[in-house]
């Protein structure tokens, strides 16, 4: 399968961040990591603070990849643009957190661009990647197999 | 590993309620399908329509499991008890969903009880089960090697 | 017809609680009233302060009953779980209320479990309940007819 | 017993409407049938699409009836005048609504106008009117038996 | 001075709506009490429950008048339109309450039309109107003099 | 094409209204302008300032016009029963409005009314009307099309 | 009738404050007209920038004073100590605002204090007062005939 | 005299939760400090996971008891059921809290079931329950002095 | 011990404040039932109108005072000022309310003081007091005992 | 005239996005409809997700154009910073939707850039840029006229 | 220059309040710190925990000061009264925090004291007063030397 | 020092914007009078429309500065993404605002930015960032004296 992880604004920092929320691994670590883990699979590692290229990356995915793991960060809870990208995107997808969103501030409680993924995982660290891999790719076969 | 699966109310259900939502698979299907996919480990499959039940189970899960899958249903939008027992019990605990709560009715988007889970996962139907069943065990393997 | 008229918590208290909004009639007084008025259908009265056994008894109506009388009591304005059982149950279903309570406090203006019913009267004190089942005995009959 | 039936707004356009919400019957059909239900009542009829004449109708229906079915249509959600009308009239008055207007846009869920009502019935369509009539009935024999 | 009295919807009830609120007098009587009051002014007392009348009035009344006195009643909590017509009109204006609305229910405690008067005067029954007719005749000379 | 231009409440008053908001015609002024400029449609010309006025109008149109243009000046943001009006209508219609109410009084912002209309333009001043007629006619063309 | 007029913070710079709201008299000429005024009356005019004096003036006014005129300034819409000393002063009392309240910043359009008076009045500038004191005489009168 | 002790939701915990809130004593220890403290009246302790269950005991208590000291925990913020028993219980009642509840999270500030009870008391851990005693005999003896 | 007793606003005035939620004493009774009540301690009893003087007296008492008992009255819910001073002051400090605060209006429903406190009491009438201070002691020889 | 026409993001994807919103053209479609409506008049068509591409092209747009048609997309709701592009930037422009943003999710109803624009068009599909920009030629030739 | 220093409720207490938000200067160290940055300028420290006497400080400040440094404390977010004295003085006049209140309480974010000052500085504990006091000066010759 | 300036959306556009709240220099004349301000300082000018590339710069700002003054413009409302930048980089940074952010817009009162900044200053115009160098300064010195 090709996936493409997509990492949204200051996920390039991981290692600096607060660990109890962010955990240890350096975002590199998390892509060697992952890389590890599935390693039959194909992956392409996006990171930027730009929500204009993140909204490009998506739109071009259906092109190259069959499904995107997408952490988009702080854009999770201000960018309608981005889930508009989301929406018209018709890959299996798939958001994740690497915090509990639902234990932190008022303003991280809710994502407004988990609506347009088939689902979506917090608070599991970079297990949140591993998971949410292991079930775009449960999707993914779903889809094929019908 | 010892697990209790706690369902909440009308998760029994299953299989009558809107398949879009909550797929075609009935409790007992779900439960055959979480044995089936981890056969190692050992399952305590608890379903209550009764809040109280639910509370007794979390606080006795201690002496006799390693982990807790929780689903709490509509209970995960009312219930200040529930979160409250969660946050008492100490054992890695996960918050699973089957449908994306976040693509669905106000009153549906937020959890009050996931921010004393160590995670949550919504949106993956059954998947959501298996999905948090393999991240409760890398939680429990991390722990047990620290 | 084989009706089930469910009471929600504190509906046993009935001739103890205000007379200007739950009229002077006991639970029991209630129940004969309704009988008498409707002395070929067959009722089973359930009253009940617990959330879950309501649930229950909404889950299992459909094996014995034609149609619900329901009055969730307090429950109509907290529990997303009886509503939710009442989405999933497919029988004619009508909420009824003794006061009316658009007229009282603001958090018992709402019931969030009316939606998932047929339609609901309120303020009729014991009259709800008799209008309800005349209605609902309509509804019966409609679609029987169809 | 004499009763007005007063409809409110866009209620003259029954048959033209969303069928699911508000049934298949014209007015006509509507008012045709409360008759024929009721052979012993006399009725009178009034529809506006004007607020001030539905005030002038619930103010002067004290000398002509003896009791008042409302649909206030729209104006259930924005009226204070016809709440005040309503809270000034001494007769029994009962507010109908055929649409569950609790299952419906928020700013339809709720009705200004129903706290001074005797009481409301709302969702089952004609059978709202045919249920308020009786329940209209009884209140005005409970309070002549006074 | 030329003066038009607008009193807004069910203020011709007055004498039959609760005393502690709206004093014991009828429109008659509050009428007569202007005129004895002002022996030397000419009034013209206009009442409708229609809003579409009151604006028709307010715009009429450059032709006639010298000064506006209105009761907007229950419109002073919904209507933008009463409020647009007051703001086109030049003539100097003046809102009266018989009730004082800041002690009421929370929709009756501001009023949405007063911006557009010259001040207005709430809670001293029928003397609200000869207060408000005192000062209109004071605000009147005031302009006339400059 | 035969088209029903509606005009809310104090609408008549263009000319003496704050022209930084309206412009500076008169609502003949402005009725002339529309002749003039579509000299081959007919127009009715219709203002009111009773909301019951304008909503028996939007019901009777389908039997005499095409299509229609709608302000409802203040009606917009308090009007449900117009809303309704609208919603029954399955004419083509435009509402219009003189000022851009984006960036105006908070209560003016949002329209109650547009969401049932084809669609909506706000700020031309007149030119708001002259484009909301060349749309009606593309939009009535298109469907005579199909 | 004896008087006390109780003006509260800033009001002591009148004449330095927005013209257009608080009219261009200062405290002393406005103390002087209302004197001039009404001649036969006996005032004492009290001004504080202290909460805690104003609340002290109220609880003795009893023992000196017939009734008492307040403008209880930026306390207007903060001080929940002078509403709760004017509720327990049983003097007839009425607030004045020199400015439109309604039609100013939306944390001074209410008053929380003036549910506890007999009525007040706002927009008027000076003469807010002098027809505060005219109303504050006939409610005096009309106890005393009692 | 008689106590019902009426303790809600994970207080059967205590001892495993939050010291800070909570105290350092096991459920067990406080109910035997509370004996020892009050040697010669007679308690029944209850403690309760299940919302119905505590509804039942308010609804039998006055048979058995002179007073009810509760604590409801996670249901004082939620069950409209609990405050419905209160209301409808004539027993002097009062609440008691562990922790300072105003000093907490948003949805704990509040107790919607504290208006149903004499007084409450919240914050002083263990000497919540000893001073709500106190309290609860002298109200006690109070009454029975009349 | 040496106790400081605050009262806020108006607390002078009991005896004359409304019986149902004050009680009947006066302060001065108050006072005496205090010092009768606790014969070996010692108590200042301070009473003011002015937020300030309230503010001075908590800023002192450590100099003078073991404890401290405050009504802030209407303070309690405005007064961040006395917020401050509060949690600055390191004393045993509890705040007390004669009504029970959480079944009253909306905006004395919460106290932005008790926050900064050990604890509070609401709704005991005098015994508030009473109860208050024998926590306090409580309190104060549990530290003194570490 | 010369007319920039910018386009925000995702509108790159008309043609497969839902096209009862969208309608069914590609934006290139959409371009060469627009070039062939105007022929006489020259465009630059400019899109971009990227938000601050969108305010550079604003902040150039006077050097190159007499003109703006902009549709913001998802930054309509969200981006201050293009609504200060749009406010400092003095020419004539006019925002347009192509969906009935009235009609669509809350937080799709209102625009934060609009205000900032002549005026705005909503609801037409493709005709909302022709209506646009027949508009933005009429405004234009009104101020060369002056 | 001659400046007026003041410093609301609490302010008194630096040196005992939380060491990260305030620092661990005492009032007095700040006075001198403030003096010996600034040794030709004339310095007027006033503090006070009387709302009061601030706002009397407020208005007597133009006869003797060429400038004001407030930091109102608590007062900031309550005292529309302050505001009030704040708007009406003319001299040039700074806001100074010495904690970040964007970051604190959200009762504590927003300041309505602020917008009547020129400017505000707001986390650089006793920097806060040295840069506002450079400001000011700047201001101040600014002003001077137009 | 070396001191990074980063100077968000629309702020190129200086000189162009309303004087009275931004002053009259251009961005040009800022960095000028910084420069000449701060001889012996070097400074770094950066300005970008673009959020992503602020965040860059934010990121990379600690290998090459010791400081960062940052005006994050419109996105200072908005930009989660921004904030998170900023918590993650160690440097002292301070942020400024040219308008005073207090007494404008609604939705310009709060920065959801500042917290994340040793502290910020608004309202001075060009002396917004005079006076943040200096502090910033007195800071960094602060730092390396400890």
């Amino acid at each position: 399968m090709k996936i493409l992880v997509i990492n949204g604004p200051n996920l390039n920092m991981l290692g600096k961040r607060e660990e109890s929320h962010y955990g240890a691994l350096t975002l590199n670590d998390l892509e060697d990591l992952i890389q590890n883990e599935f390693k039959d699979d194909k992956f392409e590692f996006f990171q930027s603070n730009h929500e204009g290229e993140i909204i490009d990356q998506i739109q071009n995915a259906p092109t190259y990849f069959n499904g995107i793991i997408i952490n988009p960060g702080g854009f999770s809870h201000t960018s309608v643009a981005i889930r508009d990208a989301l929406e018209v995107c018709k890959l299996p997808k798939i958001e994740v957190h690497l915090s509990n969103i639902s234990a932190r501030e008022d303003f991280r409680k809710n994502s407004i661009t988990a609506p347009m993924t088939n689902g979506y995982l917090s608070g599991f660290q970079e297990l949140s990647y591993i998971g949410g891999i292991l079930l775009l790719k449960q999707i993914f076969d779903k889809i094929n197999c019908q």
